[in-house]
């Protein structure tokens, strides 16, 4: 088997990688960039604070260029749904830090020391810190939330940060957990990435007072399209290249979480792999020839194709979701959103 | 100078002790009885989880036999102010809830061992989970706060929760920072314990739709009820007794905090005495020896009583914004809280 060298990392050469479509969201952008700005003006009003620690840490994050496709997110379902009111840029605003919380508490958490192609806040100002101004930030989101004058939003957004929590918790109990079943995973996927996804749509119908049909039809797009870009993530993490992806490659693996990708290897392992599967995932650490041997088994049995494959699945049960619509720009975009959520290297 | 000995820390023996009034809370207990009982049941069913962990981490917290204080207090302030329906329950909840994720979130930021007398959560399930188990339990707080259906307690309370972060945030910046000013000092524990303490007494008033004096009435009453609270504790931490406390006495000092204590002393101090405190608290740890002597210069300048008198001060605030509410057996309860603020060994 011939190997290529990518960013240090030796990737199996025969992987199939689509073109990637880094343009792809690009009418997503364009059609939601004046609202943006305002919530990007919001989010910097929103960190002002007495002490200097809050903005340092919470701009250093949220200005680190991450793609704030959740907020944006929100106000093209709004678009898509009349758009009444100036709301959407609220709630769009909580949504995005709800996210870096999130962001904030998995560092914490995984011990992570790279985030959106930075250094991480906790490697530069300590756990304490992130932990802190984490909850600061999802202090001021519901805050938000709560200007906005939508119990029904509330409602589901806080519903949401129940069940992202709740997802991590799931996932911490996984970690080196071999025999973690798909359904277990999707399970996972499901509260931590999918569920705020699902929020963030559904709320754009929701503060447009539409039926309870389009409510549903676009919390379903937003929870279809977090699987399939979670998916996509747990692809990229043994198959991204480093410097677009913003994180390490191998993430994941290094810190012995159980993934789509090693639990559809585990299952077609024999019991040679399942040896190697089972001794390495519960190691201290592992080494890069660890990862290495990983790689050859993962495409041995084509576990990233396949998990590509199951975010495709998803991501066009995400399209169907918006035939409810009349078709339009914004609609055209969130489609687009869609394809490139499988389709990037980023 | 003789000293006596309290479960092996050495405390200076002329330290002005009131006999400890543990019964100063009786009345409250026995009035807000019926609806604590709710509240309790309330907690038991929203920490129910998919995941084994957060019913395990939030039960063993939450049942470690904490006061149960703030909850109670929001239920003692609507019985005050008509008590129109059961929305109490819920909010009382949410306080609760709200005050769990904040122990769940300092005890990894100080690196507590012990809580409520027990081993701390992340002694036993690590910093991760308390960080995510905290995070499940502020996001059910905020459902529950939803469903009471009330958009002014939701903004008072997310108020609150932003606020008590920033707190955090503050005392981290003042950890070893031994010219914290008493100012400062009273800025920290504002966010810190006050804001929670005077949102939960103020929805009492917002949620039975009473007018802006009461609400204003009852959250001067919780804060400065927290204010005095949190010096009390302050003071216990260099005086208290081990077996009532719940926690270590010597905390502050051992994780380097500055408290009022210890800036009233700053003041006062001699050139060696300055010395000393400036070598003891930037010092990696501190020992027992150190602990010994920071409460001879303590005490040598009076700052333990001098804290409880500053307590004092408060309470007497928090008794006098009562005064705009008829006599009744609430009232009274209310009132003698306050003195068991001030006047308690635990």
């Amino acid at each position: 088997m011939q190997n290529t060298s990518i960013n240090n990392m030796i990737i199996p050469a025969n992987i199939k990688k689509e073109p990637s479509n880094n343009s792809g969201i690009n009418s997503l952008i364009e059609l939601t960039a004046t609202d943006m700005e305002k919530v990007n003006s919001l989010i910097i009003s929103q960190t002002i604070s007495k002490t200097d620690m809050i903005p340092k840490i919470s701009r250093y994050l949220i200005t680190a260029g991450g793609k704030r496709l959740r907020p944006m997110l929100t106000i093209a379902s709004s678009i898509l749904c009349g758009c009444k009111d100036d709301n959407h840029i609220l709630l769009a605003t909580s949504v995005e830090f709800m996210h870096t919380a999130t962001l904030l508490h998995d560092d914490v958490v995984d011990d992570s020391s790279m985030r959106r192609g930075k250094i991480s806040a906790k490697m530069l100002w300590g756990n304490e810190a992130s932990v802190l101004v984490g909850d600061y930030i999802l202090g001021q989101a519901f805050k938000i939330m709560v200007e906005s004058g939508s119990l029904k939003a509330l409602g589901t957004l806080s519903n949401a940060a129940a069940i992202i929590a709740q997802g991590e918790v799931m996932q911490l109990s996984s970690v080196k957990n071999i025999s973690t079943s798909e359904d277990d995973y999707i399970n996972i996927i499901e509260s931590k990435t999918a569920a705020l996804f699902a929020a963030a749509t559904e709320i754009g119908a929701i503060i447009n007072d539409r039926p309870k049909k389009e409510c549903e039809a676009l919390r379903s797009f937003g929870y279809n399209l977090g699987l399939a870009f979670q998916l996509t993530d747990d692809a990229l993490d043994y198959n991204g290249d480093v410097k677009t992806l913003g994180k390490e490659i191998g993430d994941d693996f290094n810190e012995g979480k159980i993934t789509l990708p090693v639990i559809l290897s585990y299952k077609k392992s024999n019991s040679e792999e399942n040896k190697f599967w089972n001794n390495v995932m519960l190691k201290e650490e592992r080494t890069r020839d660890d990862f290495i041997q990983a790689m050859v088994i993962l495409q041995k049995h084509d576990c990233i194709n396949e998990t590509i494959e199951a975010a495709k699945h998803y991501a066009s049960i995400a399209i169907k979701a918006l035939e409810l619509f009349p078709d339009s720009e914004i609609k055209k975009s969130l489609i687009e959103s869609v394809l490139f959520s499988y389709n990037r290297n980023h």
